[in-house]
């Protein structure tokens, strides 16, 4: 039996990056970028109004001069006029300023006279008002997005500014799930005696797909060995990792790490020391990772957060992989199974700039509803027994679940 | 010309939620629940183990006795065996509990003589050990999950494990995108003087998708009046919402207003008093919403976070649309634009509990790269200019820009 830190360390150090692929750039959402993106142009690529005006020459600023309109420049457009003073050309927003101007002003400040085509400056102008400049957003060669960046909205929009229309980013984990026992029924059907509703293969279909991964195949087998084989088989086939639930105790019909031998998988561990989730195992099989999960969602949920999601990670190319972690008061007394890490399922509530951890009730690991939380209190040796107000580690779920 | 709260509050005023559907629980994930979800069965159904072991007496509790196994019961099944002092019956994870059993001890914990059929306690059990009480977890009847909740991976597989197999929920709006602008390129060409990249068009498709609604619609138009029309009755006919970028500055060659009036559009406003942003306009027809951004990559992702963001919300069905806000402390002295709001783009960095906000470099309304930020610094009316250390309003963009 080893330690949660130890059985983290072996997955991760036994999975990597998934192979780059070029994918159009509006496909990149959410990928992990391979490569710097240098800008190739400067942006604007040429001075232009920020507003619709007129581009008026320096020698009319600070001024509230009558200038005579000479030409009109559109966006997308250029032209050959020259604004000298007391010349002015109409431009709109986006159009390049043409020569001469040191400043464009709105349309909103000056009195229009159409049939003269002269302009009255209501508020006078400074220098370089409303041009955006050539290169004020971003410099030629500069690096505009880092490599290994998990590509957001802005991100994409940034790389579509300087021209950018495909990038390499890191394939990301195509997931199966298989649920194994007898005793689960699909739900919307009716239970006889002993038997329970699968809720594993949603919670883990769900939670896979709210974090980006792709699912590609979900599976419930029966406890029986040869069936559990083929279904395992199809579900590495069809992925590049395995999430399994149950079937991984020391029962005579938890056939997991069984069929997972037989199919000739390695396993690296099958027992860590911890409270939900004792019996999590970890193989891998050619370059696929098979996770096998307990049976109990409590601890389905839980090691998917501290185990699965930050390997689903690292195969997805970023180095960004800790849990986002805060120190919280304990707001009851928190006492730790004898010697295991205790994963206590909390709420935060916020008490002066700092935060305070409240059980979710009661801690039983078949209570799903326990995981309606904040966050997870790590209990570690070290602090098995916590007094009210004491500190405590809390993996901050951001949101996921609540 | 309008105050940013005034006009937010007219979009929210014309929008509803859109109507009500049953899905299959899974594609539920992220929707807006319309009713309460009750337990129409407890959870557990029936007192079952939590562990892989032996079911025990209450007269073998608390010793270490050997006792005789009469019987075994699988997960999925029931047996008739009772268990008696000095008779226990073997038990699998998550199979019920025999009668006459008062805990369930693990099977680390014995010492097993296969051929004799015994078992030997090593280490003594307490009542209820190992045993998950029928309705632990859920009482039947009980409102599992509230009417309005977003649905995450847990509420599915809660919903699953009382055998729910569909649920009521909001439908999620479908967006147009127009762009427009004859300036505009597609990436991956080549420019032309005066000419820009289009990224308005992937930064709004992209924040659609990272924020989970569904994009029915892009399309390019250039500065003209017919093809404007004929675009957005498109983009309106295809969507429920349809998201303009340009055209809407009083500018000549501004089509989208004068399009969506020809159209039938009621227009709500057309100017906000607010920086980025001022050109913001609002309109109806029938049931569709149209949100006029102005051209620039900053005002379209300011706005799409102040307002287009919760009008979506709203129509998802949720009630829960105000922006997350903090106080943070100015890292600079910000200075407010005259007469409008100002939106300050800020890196949040953490102090002692607290947050001081840094401004993201030069906030011209052109330079996109600004948005890589933490969040937005709002300044109003009666903050106008801030000294470094005095307190602002930040809209805090939950890590979705940076």
């Amino acid at each position: 039996m080893i330690e949660p830190k130890e059985a983290l360390d072996i997955i991760l150090n036994n999975v990597k990056s998934l192979p780059a692929k070029k994918v159009f750039l509006e496909k990149g959402l959410g990928h992990v970028l391979v490569n710097d993106i240098k800008a190739k142009i400067e942006v604007p690529l040429f001075d232009n109004s920020a507003m619709d005006g007129f581009a008026i020459h320096k020698q009319d600023l600070g001024t509230k001069n009558c200038l005579k309109v000479i030409g009109e420049v559109k966006a997308g457009q250029k032209t050959s006029k020259v604004a000298s003073k007391g010349k002015a050309i109409s431009i709109m927003t986006g159009a390049p300023v043409p020569k001469g101007a040191a400043a464009v002003i709105p349309i909103e400040n000056v009195d229009e006279d159409k049939k003269k085509k002269t302009i009255d400056i209501k508020s006078a102008a400074n220098d370089r008002d409303n041009i955006r400049n050539k290169g004020e957003d971003i410099k030629k060669g500069s690096v505009l997005i880092k490599k290994g960046t998990i590509l957001k909205p802005i991100h994409i929009a940034l790389a579509a500014s300087v021209g950018v229309s495909e990038v390499k980013v890191f394939e990301k984990p195509k997931v199966s799930i298989v649920v194994t026992g007898n005793e689960l029924k699909r739900p919307g059907t009716i239970l006889k005696a002993g038997e329970l509703y699968d809720s594993n293969s949603f919670l883990l279909k769900s939670l896979l797909l709210k974090n980006n991964f792709d699912v590609a195949y979900v599976a419930k087998t029966k406890d029986n060995l040869d069936k559990t084989i083929r279904t395992i088989r199809k579900a590495i086939e069809k992925a590049d990792v395995v999430l399994t639930t149950g079937g991984i105790s020391v029962g005579k019909y938890d056939f997991v790490s069984l069929a997972l031998e037989k199919i000739g998988a390695k396993r690296f561990f099958n027992k860590v020391k911890q409270k939900p989730g004792k019996p999590l195992s970890f193989f891998t099989y050619q370059n696929k990772a098979i996770i096998s999960l307990p049976g109990n969602p409590v601890a389905v949920a839980t090691c998917f957060e501290i185990y699965a999601k930050p390997m689903l990670k690292k195969m997805s190319g970023t180095n960004d992989l800790a849990h986002k972690e805060i120190k919280a008061e304990a707001a009851q007394p928190l006492k730790r199974h004898k010697k295991r890490t205790n994963y206590i399922r909390v709420n935060l509530i916020k008490k002066n700039g700092s935060y305070v951890a409240k059980t979710t009730g009661f801690q039983g690991s078949g209570v799903l509803s326990s995981m309606l939380a904040d966050g997870i209190a790590v209990l570690q040796k070290g602090n098995e027994n916590l007094k009210q107000g004491e500190l405590v580690k809390v993996i901050d779920l951001e949101g996921n679940y609540k």
